[in-house]
């Protein structure tokens, strides 16, 4: 397997041309495909796997919009764009600010925009905690929204879109009607294709690019440029260990066989830079049902590190972080309940009479365990957390002994994970090199890109799809308008 | 120049011996020695320079403090250690919560007790921007409160706490005040004595330390144990150049000599763990005066990166990060002036008779900063900064030329720093293994430990001064309770 950057004058003749090479057709590479195409351009997507869909399509079909979209107005929410650029810029950081900014300013038009090319969202939204919906609903809270202290920086709204579809995944719902209509008006499409390098001008301008189809090695031709839109690295183990450290060989990566991160290496070649490649959001979440957020998360010294409504996300990214990165739920009979996440295999360690009886069975050090949850019931009799402000609808007193215990160690339990680290692209999705300057004729966008969040810390359900969609069209707009 | 742990089997014999000894006679050290004291404990502070104030003698003797203390009172603030905890974990992260919380709660009685010491502070407020005092104030605005999202998340106060002496340095008269007291109260002091080792027992309990004094090699036993209290690694080139790339040649040390890391050093030869290695405050204020913060900062595209009112230590952070660390403050004819702060040598590079003139001549790309000064613009006469929400104090159009520009790069200005990374402690001031477990007879605190903020971005001046007298204390007190 190859990335590499050729000279143009290595190319012995070119085999197909095109104005817009799309590497990819996952969200980002429909998406690209579709714009490129409604400006003039003659599109060429090359896609690795036998069809369409990519990531994508095995995924929830979650889109993280707002702004106060179609959907959020038929559920009674009144977001704003501010709203979700301070909630965004607030919990993710200011670093792509410009390119925040356009996202939330231009997410209610990306979202009818979504809509017209066939992507259903039922007018729906569902109240619970869930980490993916088993129903139909259009509308779900998927990140940190009502999390202090994001709730006192912008007002929370839901922001997960659920693509809909009955009886099947919604991403291939989502995914299979962006496709059809890429189909429809002409994209051409270049299926079981592995590009094996950029293809570079004189003047240093990406021109095109060689792969390898059907066995034979072929070399095709980008007027104006070519976009990456291959996806994260998940499934490639040796980018995984030597940029995240902190996976345990446990955890399990999400996506599809190509996520190998092949892009990535291809802009390395042509000399983009990276940003958090280090980043990853992992989940093994306790909710639902929701009632275990009552309950408290401890590390082996008996020590709450996380508000335990936050996010699952974000948790796992906490747990990631404590002494051997060991964790345990504690709840007592009232909230007593088993995780609903099946993969998530989290086990009861065991019940206990009195919270002495679980230090021991938990090997805490000895009065660790009840001088925290001591602290914790008399703030949260009060319906206060004074450490993490957890909110207080999830606030009660654990002191209905028999107690019980999950172990949701990072390295115990299993988590699945999906990269964040990747490419450095401007508000204009082009690829930057390593001193900040666009790569001529070579774009970017999707999940083989550096995500808004940079961290699980800060990342929401739907932030790959909805950047990812918004971004693949930026890039085929920004290839056509130069 | 040796940092190593030895056994106790092979140490000949004892030279002195005390409860507990203290490395280190700057502020950390100080305060645990008289604490240890005032429990009862026969205290030798060993000190590598000819006499005690170490770093913290040479500072602007600023202490971050709240909660509502007698200067805060006394000067018409009211803050909380709710607000203050709020403001902290906000900015910067809680992984250190409990050991905030206990600083917060406790801030108004350690400020009493820093002046029952003999600290001397003025109950005067200074209203204005500026980064160290001339005059005798007490009280200063000396970090991010007022900076969005902090200002929304928690009560803006003035924290920096500074000690008053008539025509010394106030690092000094506070230093004077705590080494009189502990030799009045029977506190032992070994100066020009270099620790080359710690001394572990069977058990694997700290129970001495090797030193050099007077070209001798010497053993002391500590009864109880040792607290390492002797500052940061500033002047250790290797360790900066290790740990710190962001820093360039250019960059200077803040410190004394004896700065060199040599605790943690130690620490480390104990199996302890470390934690923000990398983390830097380093400065290069553009303020006083104050009206340059109603010009803007861009990198070199053209681009803002940092809300312009932010503590000076967050801008120079978020400058470090820029493409080639390049920035420019830019001004127009209104707010045109000289920055103060002479040590940072922020070179005027010409005055321009419009934008175009000034994007060639700071080899801007065309158009983009014409770009950024018309969206900032518009929204500043409505008296907003969608992008990152700049006080509206300091907003205004730049729109009276001529401009003109400062290059204040990270590698072209003269940025002084201090480390902020070191051994990672609990809130009992602790040292803690690698697996998060107290290593026993074994405390540290001040610039050797990880400090709470563990970059730039979420620095204030005096969180060294500050922590380090609490948590001092702290080491003292839970040594003479084991």
């Amino acid at each position: 397997m190859q990335n590499s950057l050729i000279s143009l004058r290595d190319v012995p003749h070119f085999d197909d041309t095109a104005d817009v090479l799309v590497i990819g057709y996952g969200i980002a590479g429909v998406c690209a495909a579709l714009e490129a195409r409604r400006a003039g351009g003659d599109v060429l997507v090359v896609e690795r796997a036998s069809a369409g869909g990519g990531a994508s399509a095995l995924s929830s079909g979650l889109f993280y919009l707002g702004g106060g979209t179609a959907v959020q107005k038929a559920c009674g929410f009144d977001d704003s764009p501010d709203d979700m650029y301070r909630f965004m810029i607030a919990s993710m950081g200011s670093e792509n600010a410009d390119l925040v900014r356009r996202y939330c300013d231009e997410n209610v038009s990306h979202f009818d925009w979504l809509e017209s090319q066939g992507v259903p969202f039922e007018r729906t939204c569902y109240e619970g905690k869930a980490v993916f919906l088993l129903g139909t609903e259009g509308l779900l809270s998927t990140g940190n929204e009502k999390l202090w202290p994001y709730r006192e920086i912008a007002r929370p709204a839901p922001r997960g879109h659920q693509a809909t579809g009955e009886g099947e995944s919604p991403g291939n719902v989502a995914m299979a009607a962006l496709t059809t209509r890429c189909e429809d008006e002409g994209v051409r499409i270049s299926c079981d294709s592995q590009v094996t390098a950029l293809i570079a001008d004189d003047t240093g301008k990406i021109c095109g690019v060689r792969l390898r189809r059907e066995g034979k090695t072929l070399h095709y031709e980008a007027g104006t440029g070519v976009v990456i839109a291959s996806g994260g690295f998940a499934m490639n183990p040796d980018m995984v260990r030597e940029n995240i450290p902190v996976l345990p060989d446990t955890a399990e990566p999400l996506g599809s066989p190509w996520n190998d991160g092949c892009g990535i290496r291809l802009g390395l070649s042509a000399g983009a830079a990276t940003n958090a490649m280090e980043g990853v959001i992992a989940t093994a979440s306790i909710y639902p049902p929701g009632q275990l957020i009552k309950g408290i998360i401890v590390n082996k010294f008996g020590k709450r590190f996380v508000a335990e409504d936050s996010y699952h996300g974000r948790t796992a990214a906490f747990i990631s972080e404590q002494p051997e990165q060991r964790a345990y739920l504690i709840v007592d009979e009232e909230i007593f309940a088993y995780p609903e996440i099946e993969s998530a295999r989290h086990q009861l360690v065991d019940g206990y009479e009195n919270i002495e009886e679980m230090e021991a069975g938990l090997d805490i050090p000895a009065g660790a365990l009840s001088r925290t949850l001591r602290q914790y019931n008399v703030a949260a009799r009060k319906g206060e957390d004074p450490l993490f402000y957890k909110h207080p609808d999830w606030l009660k007193p654990l002191e209905n002994g028999p107690y019980a215990a999950f172990d949701i160690s990072f390295n115990r339990s299993f988590y699945l994970f999906m990269t964040l680290g990747g490419l450095e692209v401007d508000s204009d999705a082009r690829v930057l090199d390593k001193k900040g300057r666009p790569i001529p004729g070579l774009c970017a966008a999707g999940a083989c890109t550096a995500h808004i969040p940079k961290s699980g810390k800060s990342y929401a359900s739907g932030m790959s799809l909805g950047p990812g969609s918004y971004f693949g069209r930026v890039a085929g707009m920004t290839l056509m308008s130069q």
